[in-house]
């Protein structure tokens, strides 16, 4: 059966702490998310805030194939008339083929925070939808509160919806708004609105009780065939049903049809282009899309899986475009690698080059080094394995000094020396912390011999102590993210001093970038994309 | 009713992917999940490595109030005679109360990974829990992959659990080993295997569908009434069924006993403990005990709970050890601090060290500073307020140097200078890195006037990029953690360079403890206490 979908990633996704996304921002999630086959993507409340206004007049420029951009409002306010609302008005004004509403559905609320009667909560319902309706639009009307106002009223809570319903709304969405329903009760309710209103019903959960997709998932066993949540599982508190597991069990599990199975192998990337765009690093634990959705590690499954990946996969990785993956650090992971190298013809790695490869990641690994995280250094030990003796450059020292006087200005500098193939270079540079001064330094120092180098940038430094019982004199692992514009990789450093552990991440970052372009073999590529996943 | 808990964060738990204990780790987690109430702890796989071994003899000296240790391992090999099978027999020789074996239940499984024929398996399953009982051992049988095995061949998958029953296991643990099964699937066959048994049946579910927490309470609905799963979550790919929010639903949303009232207002703490320990920073959004589950941000909702917390939170925090939050980059946050400082007796700060008190915290927050992080900052913010004109030390400068020459060696000194109030100090010291070498200068600088400042030493620090975009140009955010053996603090600084944001860290986190020293009013800790959340 067809289930729609409606993405408010972009309304209650930003409600999320730490998500916050600019008009661009908008624009290309709203665009990916046309590419994933998305019905209805909520663009955001008109009403509410000047960006969300924005957004609504460019949205209107960008050809969508398929989804429908919707407006999301409330109720007209109880001292207002709807046709001269702001609020009612905005939404007219957003110019979408859809607005979404949510009313009140729990009676505390409508004491509480409106302070109305029930009946007056009524005609707020039925003349928004009317009027909506009779400018011609698609209405969602969202039911607040749907499940906790029928516990605590279900006669008045059956009202609201009836309200909408003969007033004309399109879709009787029942929300879980506090997250609190679990499923069986849910489940029941839904069972009860179900029998009393044909017409399609939607669901939107929170999921404050960690059930959000189980909720969704039963709600659609008992007819529902509208769902809404948010990529990644963003949104108000504890998030959303995220709306990837949810599309992933409909279409794997029950065998409905959400966005349909020519657009599911997009599901992961989009979820990461989602996740890069909310600058929040997406969780490898997250079902289906997360890095380490299929990622084996425990000795017993690992040997099992390569016999027979069923026997502990749920579903194949390749149909929601995730992959399998056997993690590094563990025994049986080592010898993955060969295996990895073999299978993609990399036979030519000498027998004594792979052991030398096998120990340099050993003895990384036992320095605390976690190649794991750290693709690019993992990259880097392949492609130096595959080419003994290339030596782009050679470190021959650097001194970078950071200086405050008079309680006030600090002065970072720097200087670096390094061998290439053409001589000794040595570089010196102000910087705005010893980092950025260190990488100044080396850039410049290879830029006449490799111009492409700079286009490579950093976008993420995070620092871990290792041995935090030793205090300021503990080993530091530092991680380090870098783009060229075309792909992203990271390189990890591990000292006592943050200034050297940081100094490697960066090495290493540029000494792939020249490994990269000074070499064409794309079978390497081929086998670190296989082995490694892109950050 | 009594449900009894079982938590595998120190067996799954660390299959998950950059999930890593040391048995100081292991033991420390065993401890605080004693004193949750937790009733199993599945320490390791005796039999797998030396790591978990050494911990079954190290926990034997830890004094458990009420949890029994459980060592995990599976059925014997099919070569082996049971009373001589190597991992048997290290789970006889981790002398633990209780064992936890788990078995095949897939006929796929049976042929496929075991290479054996039913009846086989069925011999294995009931020797090896006959002798595990004969040794006076309480038997959990896992039964691996049991609603797969259930769907494939539900016969074969019953045989199983008879053999295993019949030999006198205690419990019958039912695992969705990959987590593939949806909700009204699993209810239906716990409530198909609940028919033809009686005594305890357990659940163990995987995240694969992100349904685990779901699936464990469904379970519970239909007459389970042992849940196995981990803290936070951790565990294989997606993670185990996270054990945090199946406690929270069992005891508030369906009222049974899993820890007990009494101790349910521990779980925050002890879920952003293990989180440290594994060093993994806790997911804001995890409901219950997350730090955004009962964080408001959008402005309606921020309304509505000022005046009725009922209106857009689920449970009351407290009772989970939680708090209510309204995320302080929100107006009414700011609010909210005043309100906090008024209702905690801190009266004495006049109208206008308050207004300076809030400008300042406003205008931090602006430069990027997360005081809800760093509650030594906003400890040291208040006592300076309280205490105005107070001025222990002042940094007049520093200089640090970095300097690698030969390709090898990293050498790193420092110099400060300070203005005490009996006059000018310098120090200059080696480190083994900027920030330890700074560290030492600074206290030798203190130490002839403040001697107990040689208690206080750095236990983690990490680094965040503010703006990614700007590369290593970006400004950063150093979060370093204190201890003085006594309470433990964190502090934060935020500069554009990486050794100036850690100096103003370093000094806070000095300042602070020689402000506590000078000063012994218990309001303070007091109030801080209540609104800083503690590392």
């Amino acid at each position: 059966m067809k289930i729609f979908t409606f993405d408010t990633t972009l309304r209650d996704g930003t409600q999320g702490e730490a998500v916050s996304f600019s008009v661009e921002d908008k624009l290309m999630i709203a665009h990916k998310l046309d590419e994933l086959g998305i019905d209805y993507i909520e663009g955001g409340w008109p009403g509410s805030n000047p960006k969300d206004k924005e957004f609504f007049v460019r949205v209107r420029d960008l050809r969508l194939k398929h989804a429908k951009i919707t407006a999301f409002g409330s109720t007209r306010f109880a001292r207002n008339p709807v046709d001269r609302d702001p609020n009612v008005r905005a939404l007219i004004e957003a110019h979408t083929p859809v607005i979404s509403i949510f009313g009140k559905s729990w009676d505390l609320h409508t004491k509480r925070a409106l302070g109305i009667s029930e009946e007056e909560n009524l005609k707020l319902i039925s003349e928004t939808v009317r009027f909506l309706k009779d400018h011609g639009k698609e209405v969602v009307y969202d039911a607040e509160h749907f499940f906790d106002g029928w516990l605590s009223n279900p006669d008045f809570a059956m009202r609201t919806l009836e309200a909408a319903k003969t007033s004309g709304a399109d879709v009787l969405c029942l929300c879980d708004t506090n997250g609190g329903t679990i499923t069986g009760r849910l489940e029941e309710i839904v069972a009860e609105v179900r029998k009393r209103f044909d017409g399609v019903l939607g669901i939107h959960c929170h999921n404050d009780s960690d059930v959000a997709v189980a909720n969704t998932v039963a709600a659609v066993e008992q007819g529902v065939t509208h769902v809404q949540g948010c990529m990644n599982g963003y949104g108000e508190r504890c998030g959303n049903a995220n709306l990837c597991s949810v599309i992933a069990n409909l279409e794997l599990k029950l065998g409905h049809t959400a966005v349909g199975p020519e657009n599911l192998p997009k599901l992961s990337h989009v979820s990461r282009f989602i996740a890069e765009l909310a600058n929040l690093p997406l969780r490898n634990d997250q079902p289906y899309v997360g890095h380490s959705a299929f990622a084996h590690k425990g000795g017993v499954h690992v040997s099992a899986v390569l016999r027979d990946a069923a026997t502990y996969e749920h579903v194949r990785p390749e149909t929601i475009g995730n992959r399998q993956r056997v993690l590094l650090s563990d025994l049986s992971g080592r010898g993955n690698i060969l295996f990895k190298l073999k299978q993609h013809g990399l036979g030519e790695l000498t027998d004594e080059a792979r052991r030398e490869l096998l120990d340099r990641i050993k003895h990384l690994e036992y320095l605390g080094y976690e190649l794991e995280a750290a693709e690019g250094t993992f990259e880097l030990l392949v492609r130096e394995a595959l080419r003994p003796g290339v030596h782009l450059f050679e470190a021959l020292g650097y001194e970078v000094t950071t200086r405050m006087t008079g309680g006030k200005e600090t002065v970072t500098a720097a200087t670096v020396t390094i061998k290439a193939q053409d001589g000794v270079h040595s570089a010196t540079a102000h910087g705005h912390g010893p980092v950025n001064a260190l990488d100044l330094c080396l850039r410049q120092c290879l830029s006449s011999l490799y111009p492409e180098i700079a286009k490579v940038r950093l976008t993420d430094y995070k620092v871990r102590v290792l041995e935090p019982k030793k205090g300021t004199a503990a080993k530091v692992r530092v991680l380090v993210e870098w783009t060229d514009h075309r792909r992203s990789w990271s390189t990890v450093g591990v000292s006592e001093n943050v200034i050297e552990a940081s100094w490697r991440a960066l090495v290493d970052a540029l000494r792939l970038e020249l490994m990269r372009i000074t070499e064409k073999d794309s079978s390497v590529e081929r086998v670190v994309e296989d082995y490694c996943w892109g950050v």
